[in-house]
């Protein structure tokens, strides 16, 4: 037990049985998925479908989904660039934590700006936090439009609204893209493929 | 996918692997084991062993202790009522989706006021929420004083500490109780013993 910084008064734990310990004991590496892209771009579907390919292969993983989050954890927590900042860095904190308890998370947010993005990188000492672009055009995700809110947007009634009049800044240094092959979208299982086969090469699927 | 509540640009997104079947990869029923009582009452150690304990019979546990994430999720928050409640809050929303992704997560927080841990029991909607009381009277917490914080606090140095000048509200219907036995604390092993036994009674430690 050691004290930390200039908060005198909270100290930090140290537990015998750590991460590696837990890894072991489930064989596979905690690490964090990190899916960005546009609404309708096929976050929560990728989230979901990797979430089972996963448990398909005896894996444990959890997924986050920004909406989700936001009836929870985050309610408190409205649209302005401070609380959309501060959305962001909770589900980093928390999917650190997952990461550290030794599952594979998978969070699932717009997370328009870089600089977001890369906080919650920088939250995980290891090269376990894995980012994911869906990079499907406007045009794509505008006319499947499945929750309406393109419209909506369109129309003046949401403001702010990422990729209409709220910028989307796409990463630079991704590990994985998700993308359009001759005009045709991947299907739900392609991008879990994908995505499982980057975590498999890269040893996240064994201790 | 639904529309929830006042939220309507926040959805719910539903995937196809849930709690019950991560809970029969790894062979246990998440749920969250809430130690709750003064400082230097033994939390962090009770946390500790109980967390060895149930790794050495292969269960996936995980320590959210209030200290340790007052460095991370909850470091924008300091001691007043409102933050000490909102610091609740988070742990127990985050303790939920460890219970909610099939572990045991084990939170240990002076917590000291009951209407917190009572909103953190009403989110979880089973019985799993499994309140630990460390029922040590304040002399004892206070002559281990293992931060030196009871010292400080007694010099006026820290104001609204819990036990001293700040209100202790013990459970009034916790799920296990740790106390001394003829003036004898107990030891690590016999705390987490006793909590591990509960939670095998009670069906934790098998999906």
């Amino acid at each position: 037990m050691s004290a930390m910084g200039n908060a005198t008064n909270v100290f930090w734990h140290e537990c015998a049985v750590g991460k590696l310990e837990r890894q072991k004991l489930i064989n596979q590496q905690g690490c964090v998925v990190w899916i960005t892209g546009l609404s309708g771009s096929g976050k929560s579907t990728l989230a979901c479908s990797l979430n089972r390919e996963l448990h398909a292969r005896g894996k444990l993983s959890y997924v986050l989904d920004g909406d989700n989050v936001r009836h929870g954890l985050n309610k408190n927590l409205g649209f302005s660039p401070e609380d959309r900042t501060e959305n962001i860095r909770r589900v980093g904190e928390v999917a650190k934590l997952f990461a550290e308890a030794g599952l594979i998370c998978i969070a699932s947010l717009i997370s328009p700006y870089r600089k977001d993005r890369d906080a919650c990188r920088a939250m995980l000492t290891d090269a376990n936090f894995i980012e994911v672009f869906m990079n499907m055009p406007l045009k794509v995700c505008e006319e499947r439009d499945s929750k309406g809110l393109y419209k909506l947007a369109r129309a003046g009634k949401i403001k702010g609204f990422t990729g209409i009049d709220d910028p989307y800044e796409p990463p630079l240094n991704c590990e994985i893209k998700i993308e359009q092959k001759n005009g045709v979208c991947p299907t739900p299982c392609d991008m879990a493929v994908q995505v499982v086969s980057y975590l498999d090469v890269n040893g996240f699927l064994h201790a």
